[in-house]
């Protein structure tokens, strides 16, 4: 890459679409694959991954989930016997018709999602109440057809997360519903810096076979809600035609409450599109791949190897925190490196000069911009996690005072298209999510779609903008 | 499972097959899928899966590889570019014919091995050798149609890792095959507890596109050989066919030379197969998903309130040396509970009662055998790694001893039948491996295959047992 191609990258400003694309390559995250719709996750983006893996395995094993593994092809069969669930997938579906060399009698469907194969193998392992609940989680691929593909966003394959749950009670499983949401809000707050409205979905945007699904939603900045997370209570649907039956305390057979949540690679999507400017990405602290990157400032051999030395030291100190960095080399000149960094988003850069040394300082710039600081080499241990904090804590303000600002709330249509020709990009408003017309009024009048019922607001009923009827405060915005 | 399911386990020295397969089952390690040849890799199995993972992972990347994700899909026309990778893996092949709705112009390949769609991105990102070597490892699910399918040894879809490389001369690509190979020996010896000999395959048993295979092989408890994992010299002939070329220091355009390396589920099934005795398995405790299980021993409440205290007491000590362990507080038996947890093969029993409670102490049972051990409960927290290491190392040891017993050097075919004869599992012998008729031979004569030339003799040559032709030491073995 040379230093025109970093300067081409189109603004955000100018192009949100452009510059997420231009950003996905320049800064080597992913990369198109010969095969339509998938995509090559390259190591700096799967590193971001990996990170998000990581944290997220960690708190579901804190609540008692273990993974497990099922296959990936799932017998067409199982994928029809809920009819909801059938309805929605039917379309997506890439299908095995040969192996081996042979013809399948029953074709096999590459799993889009594996609520159908994981209950029938409940209902093997589930008898007694005793056996209960059931929580497993599968970290794998899955295959959904898409017609229209943009890399992490929506690719026909991607990779994600799906717990599985099965309970006694519909009021366990309701808790479980929950409880993995807000495992799924906190871990996006604190760890992504993505600021999210939580709720659940308005009755036509129910995952197909779900009796309710709940969903963290967040604003980015091309002003579109996307899904970061979404936690479904299943009822017995999938369990009464699976038959996962247990025998209660009474000695009474009984059917299961099933639950499902997942986080997928679009979360990495929704990262890139929350944190960036016209310089190019930034990734917060605890999730960056690189969260230093350590640049050596020299004019000749002599000063590279004094400052080789310096650099050894901050390097000792970071790999002793556990801290994630690179020191660049290259031959490239500063400022390349400068804009090279900044464009793959890394939170803080240090220079080390012959300067430096002499005042026994290093030379800090934050990513998320300010002047450059002046730091005490001796306090670089001490300050270290404070000026993460600091970056981590500014990206989720930032990103916040965006949502705030452009969700307003309005009494009226009226009201609801002049704050949307004011800038606002989504609208909160009391809305009849039963109601098929409200429904499409939503699309047509307003071009927006329901996104979802707050929890915060759940218990507030008015009369709906669009057809008078009572209804339920809903945000309605444009989806990714 | 009650007392008579745990009973009636098939001893090992009366049929290592059923006892396979039982153990599987009883130990929850999987369990059969309604699609055949599939499993499903239950949390037990999938905790050793994972453990496997975190160790391997981090010696992968303290060698500078770096994880990313290629698409599952490869369009045939790839597959078929090599003309000996599609020849040997063309009659495995599943194939999607079928994506939304529509039938494919393109059939899609559900991969098999990923060299074909890694090397057509490696095009695209070599240009100068400054970009050389590239190292990328990917941990995902690839698909073989098989005939005859046994859990975690030859499952159609099983999990693996799969380690790409591209370097600028042959020799640094020789360097890596050897490398990756020994991260293999060493991480199965030390965290397995599985002897192995390493080596490389002979001629018609290299994988289909590499120059040359190396392997580690385990000789486990059946007496057959398995493959627990492999390092393959690519060679030039994948770089050629996907125009992998880079520009090296005099400007003159090159092919690079590949390698890849991978391990997969079938080492789960390799531990299982070589630890164990006619009660169950034997998990060392580096790999096990339970290290210590904890019984209380209790006849009434006013006891068991007791033992909760004292059992807490250990719990908490474990917590801080992040040791894993279960408390089994089920309404069973401790003598069900013995046989449940010896069968599942965790390598530590702790049990505590009232009197161990009067007498400060703690009473210790290892699964590798020997009289329960009394330890003074104060000195838990000194000797437990040292229990761990005793247990890891004996069954080390045990294993080792198995095969050295059961290779036995032999000078003549007829020597080699004696050793077999006599109860040998394999032989060691002179080996013309580049006929195909001492090749046959091995097959016909002794109903073995070759499976590898040990490196520690890979410079000794002599007459081959069959064809008197020059060959090297080999061993002759039964493969799995």
């Amino acid at each position: 890459m040379t230093l025109e191609t970093l300067k081409h990258l189109t603004p955000r400003s100018k192009s949100g679409t452009r510059w997420y694309n231009e950003i996905v390559q320049k800064a080597q995250l992913a990369d198109y694959s010969p095969v339509k719709g998938c995509m090559v996750i390259r190591p700096y983006g799967y590193g971001i991954w990996e990170n998000i893996q990581k944290a997220l395995d960690k708190r579901f094993k804190e609540r008692g989930v273990k993974n497990a593994y099922f296959p990936m092809f799932i017998p067409y069969s199982f994928i029809e016997k809920e009819k909801e669930h059938v309805a929605g997938f039917a379309p997506e579906i890439a299908l095995v018709t040969k192996g081996g060399g042979k013809k399948l009698k029953d074709p096999l469907v590459v799993r889009p999602t594996s609520e159908t194969i994981i209950y029938d193998m409940f209902a093997k392992w589930v008898d007694s109440y005793k056996n209960l609940p059931i929580r497993v989680n599968q970290w794998c691929n899955v295959v959904r057809w898409e017609k229209r593909t943009t890399p992490f966003l929506r690719t026909t394959e991607f990779l994600w997360q799906e717990g599985h749950t099965a309970h006694a009670t519909q009021a366990e499983a309701d808790q479980e519903v929950r409880e993995a949401l807000n495992i799924y809000e906190d871990f996006v707050k604190s760890f992504l810096a993505l600021p999210v409205i939580k709720g659940r979905k308005t009755k036509f945007e129910i995952f197909p076979g779900a009796d309710y699904t709940t969903t963290i939603e967040a604003l980015v900045r091309s002003g579109k809600f996307i899904q970061a997370g979404t936690s479904h209570q299943l009822g017995q649907n999938f369990s009464k035609v699976f038959k996962v039956k247990y025998v209660d305390k009474f000695n009474k057979e009984q059917y299961v409450w099933n639950t499902s949540w997942g986080m997928s690679t679009r979360i990495v999507g929704t990262l890139i599109l929350m944190h960036g400017d016209d310089k190019g990405l930034m990734i917060p602290p605890r999730v960056a791949p690189v969260q230093v990157v350590i640049i050596p400032i020299y004019k000749n051999s002599h000063q590279k190897m004094e400052v080789a030395k310096a650099v050894s030291g901050v390097e000792n100190l970071f790999k002793n925190r556990g801290i994630r960095f690179e020191t660049d080399w290259s031959d490239n000149s500063p400022g390349w490196k400068f804009s090279q960094w900044e464009l793959k988003g890394v939170p803080l850069r240090i220079e080390i000069g012959p300067l430096d040394i002499k005042k026994k300082q290093l030379v800090l710039a934050k990513r998320t911009g300010g002047e450059k600081e002046v730091l005490p080499k001796v306090k670089l241990d001490e300050k270290i996690e404070e000026i993460f904090d600091d970056i981590q804590g500014s990206l989720y303000s930032s990103a916040e005072k965006y949502l705030k600002k452009n969700v307003v709330r309005v009494n009226s249509l009226g009201e609801a298209k002049e704050a949307l020709d004011s800038g606002a990009k989504a609208v909160k408003a009391f809305f009849a999510e039963e109601s098929k017309k409200a429904d499409q009024a939503v699309r047509t009048k307003l071009k927006l779609t329901p996104r979802l019922v707050p929890f915060e607001s759940e218990e507030r009923v008015g009369k709906c903008i669009f057809t008078g009827k009572e209804g339920k405060l809903a945000v309605l915005g444009k989806a990714y």
